[in-house]
């Protein structure tokens, strides 16, 4: 049965397990409250995830050489704040503002899922996070991870080969004992093509109600989950 | 102050947070039980521990190739088991035995004076232990880490600078924020080396009450305590 073969559980984080939209958004407003802006936070948290993937791909490319996501999220940090025309942040509010990633809420099922799931499963995350942002984020949101893995142990970036070939080795598991449970399709089958096994967890919503996304599972996929209680319910009881 | 300028506690694991000696001789006597076996369970404890050091500068010299301390403790435990005549084990239970520095038992002030040193800082492992064996005996025995750092990441053994350089890097810090928390000077003076605080917690019986350690703590070192709550007294509250 598959939950008796799979031995670790290893997560995407941004989306998966966390909402970092609503997060942005929140922030966003108080940072309007303290200095009366007007800003749509909505549409500011759209435009600076979408410039995640062209930076990694930069990077993937050797366009740019290889930095931290915290680096990268601030030089997209950049150019929305030029977009957005919010041109009178101080330098400190400016690293405050790229370290909400580092405070990321977790969707409401994400905490008391994986803690159950803990009860079976070695967690791991499996992310293009840097391992500070990763480990700030857990502790300040209650991520209960046995581990934090992370694409920087290897300095590329999902869906790069050598990242599940690193959680392989440093799990010192066969690949087909490790699941990677992800929102977005391309992770779950770049990870099943190095012998991992997939649970897919559609979060139609990673985008909010203006782009909500069609999600449609990859029949290959080893498992769907509505959430990480579901997974729960899947795995362990 | 000193506990406001420290970010993140790294911590040396074997000897310092966990009592790897008595978990052998604990596990050593339950397998005598089922095997009918006469074994002086602290002279075998000892004398595998004692093949640690050598291993390790096999490795850090290139006279071995790179390789997980797992696969160190089994070079070890094979002339450990025929120095002790000890030629009846299965490869079943070799592999178990070997696997018991995944189940070490932590010194009683461990799990509780982590968990209050946690309320304020982060928490890392800076072990020669694999990132596998540190997850599986932080879940087996409930330690709290945020964060597995291991010298698996760098493929070298401590002291060899790479591994603190790699806490620095991995953890985003400067080095002066950063503590080491260790029961052995040479890991501590080479910490310090690389601009770390340091805490010694000497751990007289590491080897057992035949082998007790004269332990004087070096000047240079930020803190001395008597064990994780004296530290966690002396950080925290």
């Amino acid at each position: 049965m598959l939950a008796d073969e799979v031995k670790a559980l290893t997560f995407d984080v941004f989306g998966t397990v966390v909402d970092y939209r609503s997060t942005i958004i929140y922030e966003g407003e108080q940072l309007s409250q303290q200095k009366g802006l007007k800003v749509d936070w909505d549409a500011f948290a759209y435009a600076w995830r979408n410039r995640y993937n062209p930076f990694i791909q930069r990077v993937e490319q050797h366009e740019l050489p290889w930095m931290k996501l915290d680096t990268l999220h601030r030089l997209a940090l950049e150019e929305v704040l030029a977009e957005f025309k919010l041109t009178n942040l101080t330098e400190e509010e400016k690293v405050h503002l790229n370290r909400v990633w580092h405070r990321l809420q977790p969707w409401p099922d994400s905490v008391e899922g994986l803690t159950r799931l803990r009860q079976k499963f070695v967690l791991a995350t499996l992310s293009n996070g840097n391992v500070a942002l990763l480990t700030n984020m857990a502790k300040y949101s209650g991520l209960p991870w046995d581990c934090i893995l992370s694409a920087e142990l290897v300095r590329a970036y999902k869906p790069n080969p050598a990242v599940y070939q690193m959680a392989i080795e440093l799990l010192d598991l066969p690949a087909e004992q490790i699941m990677l449970v992800a929102a977005h399709p391309y992770d779950l089958q770049a990870a099943q093509s190095h012998g991992f096994k997939t649970a897919f967890i559609p979060r139609p919503l990673e985008y909010g109600p203006r782009h909500v996304l069609e999600l449609t599972p990859d029949p290959s996929f080893d498992l769907v989950a509505n959430d990480m209680l579901d997974l729960a319910r899947q795995l362990v009881f």
